[in-house]
């Protein structure tokens, strides 16, 4: 027999691991409800027609597709066959995918259930998805996204609304956070200004960069991409200012521009007002390349920690289009749920998450005390209290060790005297230190 | 462009259904977790070599297999191909799968990672499994699963906590349940009695199907697997004993019976002081095919719902095995969640679960009254309260029109009046009763 393991790129958990991502999850879930988003779920395994040629065919060809059941062979493309065209063949013997990522599920259930849904209709979604990447250090197979969106409206309240759904997580999560803001329609207009309006793709694209490879290259990059050598300085330039006002005088003859600026204006009457914990800031070097943003973009990271973008999203036109269904505005954000939980491992985070695991085991000696101990088991249960119990009446120093080695912080320890007495003796773990309470007295101590 | 659809057997959730299922899910887990038993997560995804035969012939056939990334083809096993050989075929052109079950998974996860945990080992998990059934009523390709179990001990106190987890989740859900119990070396010790010990596995596979085809039939089936006529009618002649002495005076001479007999006696020593509030009982009918089944098995039915079993487990003996860890026992029971929530609905349960969706929602007419609404918004959310705000001052008659389709208790209605006074007119929307409130005053009655 093999020693089992699992497939490269996908993990197991163990409980603690589980229970830290679950609070995480939590945390950021009730505030989702909090804002009035709803959860939806759709399928893991999505149609591949649903999936392909929605993300490229770099995309395409990290998507996990599902084999036909029975002889899939029999209705195979028998040409593909013969020539051992592994590309062609696979949509003969496939025809289920597993879902790359939530949005395009969301597109296609906002047009499938349109009838049932009233608009402006929230949603959030926390569920893993699936991608055929080389697996390295912090990058898998199969990884949870966490994303919240409302289609069905222009309002600037949305943004307003989630920018403050980032600070409110962050705050609650304990991690310190920048949230950058731009407005894709601020980069054309400076694309329009620069007399680059032509090339404004290529230049989100190569902006997108700045970051990692500095403003010569992106200026090298964006000539190659057929941008003039003044457009481009001029573009660079202009990047640097973070003030909308600044943003406003150099837009002010450009209509797309101005729309920018005016949106992040109505942004800021409903955001300035209540305020954020985090820093946030006006940044024109942000650009998010994915094509589909229109609007107000996000994007945020950790101040204490070198991680990259833990967060981020924006407004876009027609998400639904590519199913069908035109005119559906909508914003919406994500957060990196993984990197999160890196980051707040390495700040020390995760240790002040309160456990959820019981703090307590029952320990007994034999077979009256050991049914002794599984009756203040349950009433102890029935105060709405996690508790554990040791099974049997094994040796002490077993059932110790035992406690020891799963962390609790008491042992409830019953003999002959405490089932006499209708007793219990605490021990507390790490002190060493006992007293005898009745069954009350235990209860109100781990309540507390 | 094709409208788009799912695959069949798969469900899309629209939010109240989620949340609905959401509650289910989340009182069996508090109890778990009450309980002590922790959460695990493992893959989606498992190696196909995990899962191949481990659920029989039938069980291979139904796993959805996810095909290899690149050039498949290229190390595809050429004679296979050749000779369109698609069964032979896939092992060289698929190395991961989806899982089946949540047992197989957790039996890999103990062997893996043995030297993590300490036994006994308590866990659940709630999770989807996805099997290539032909979908009908009830029946789909991806469900979830609801398992909860402990290795290594063989302890009858464990069997008593299953059984009471059983009794408090479906108390929680107001679901009148009845708890059928018996041991498989019950069984065992009535085929020796009636000398057909040699054909165990037969009779309990028969015997499985006494409420679906009748005592005569199952005789039928027995006497065809080789066991003779006496032994079958004095197998289904002592299946009809309900207490557990008469058991213990027809199994006297069978000492794998008296084990059996031993092991209910001392799971009722656990169970009769604490009591449950459901119906429970010996029941010899009770079978449960499964093979690795070797001690305490139970099921569990709804009393006022035809629907079959809603949950059942057992004890066993070795389910590492298979892995190559030997003497792990262990006990276990899952919860048949998709059944729960149709005998719910079906009860007309679900109406009465808490919504966790907002009861509220904030109208306004112009700018102004929009940025003080987004403000009040925020005063109720910080107190904990999930709000939802219209994003913009739309025409009322649309905007209430929204607020009726949401299913919203209160429309929270701000005016130039309520600017002035910062006040909040509240409106019940069933009723049509309006009232005058401060933000405090309002915060307290959504509280409430």
């Amino acid at each position: 027999m093999s020693k089992p393991s699992i497939p490269k790129g996908t993990r197991d958990f163990l409980p603690e691991e589980v229970l830290n991502r679950r609070y995480i999850f939590n945390t950021i879930e009730s505030i989702f409800q909090k804002y009035g988003y709803l959860p939806i779920e759709t399928p893991v395994m999505e149609s591949l027609s649903t999936l392909t040629g929605k993300y490229g065919e770099e995309g395409d060809q990290l998507l996990f597709k599902v084999l036909n059941n029975g002889d899939y062979l029999r209705k195979a493309d028998q040409d593909a066959l013969n020539n051992k065209d592994s590309k062609k063949l696979t949509s003969s013997i496939s025809k289920r995918g597993l879902r790359y990522d939530l949005t395009v599920p969301f597109a296609r259930y906002v047009v499938m259930h349109q009838n049932d849904l009233s608009f402006p209709f929230k949603r959030y979604a926390i569920s893993p998805v699936w991608r055929a990447d080389k697996p390295q250090k912090g990058r898998y197979q199969e990884f949870y996204q966490c994303d919240v969106d409302v289609v069905g409206s222009k309002s600037l309240l949305y943004e307003a609304e989630l920018v403050k759904i980032y600070d409110e997580v962050f705050t609650a999560l304990d991690v310190a956070v920048s949230i950058k803001v731009n407005n894709r329609k601020i980069l054309e207009g400076i694309a329009e200004v620069a007399g680059a309006n032509d090339h404004f793709a290529a230049m989100a694209v190569a902006i997108d960069k700045l970051d990692k490879i500095g403003s010569e290259k992106v200026a090298i990059e964006m000539t190659s991409k057929g941008i003039s050598e003044h457009a481009s300085k001029t573009i660079l330039s202009s990047l640097s200012m973070t003030s909308l006002a600044e943003v406003s005088s150099l837009l002010a003859n450009s209509k797309v521009g101005m729309e920018g600026v005016e949106e992040l204006k109505s942004f800021h009457r409903f955001i300035d007002p209540i305020g954020v914990n985090n820093n946030i800031g006006l940044d024109l070097t942000l650009a998010r390349g994915l094509s589909y943003y229109t609007g107000c973009i996000f994007e945020v990271t950790a101040d204490d920690v070198q991680m990259g973008s833990i967060g981020g999203g924006g407004r876009y036109d027609d998400l639904t289009g590519q199913f069908g269904l035109k005119d559906m505005p909508g914003v919406g954000i994500s957060f990196g749920a993984e990197r999160i939980y890196d980051v707040m491992k390495e700040l020390g985070k995760l240790d002040s998450i309160p456990s959820q695991s019981p703090v307590a085991i029952l320990l007994s000696f034999d077979e009256e005390s050991l049914n002794y101990a599984f009756r203040c088991a349950q009433h102890i249960r029935q105060a709405g209290i996690s508790i554990d119990i040791y099974p049997e009446a094994a040796k002490f120093k077993k059932q110790m060790k035992y406690a020891n080695a799963r962390g609790f912080k008491y042992a409830l320890i019953i003999g002959d005297q405490e089932v006499a007495d209708q007793t219990l003796s605490i021990k507390e773990l790490q002190s060493g230190e006992q007293q005898s309470l009745s069954l009350d007295e235990t209860i109100e101590l781990l309540k507390s």
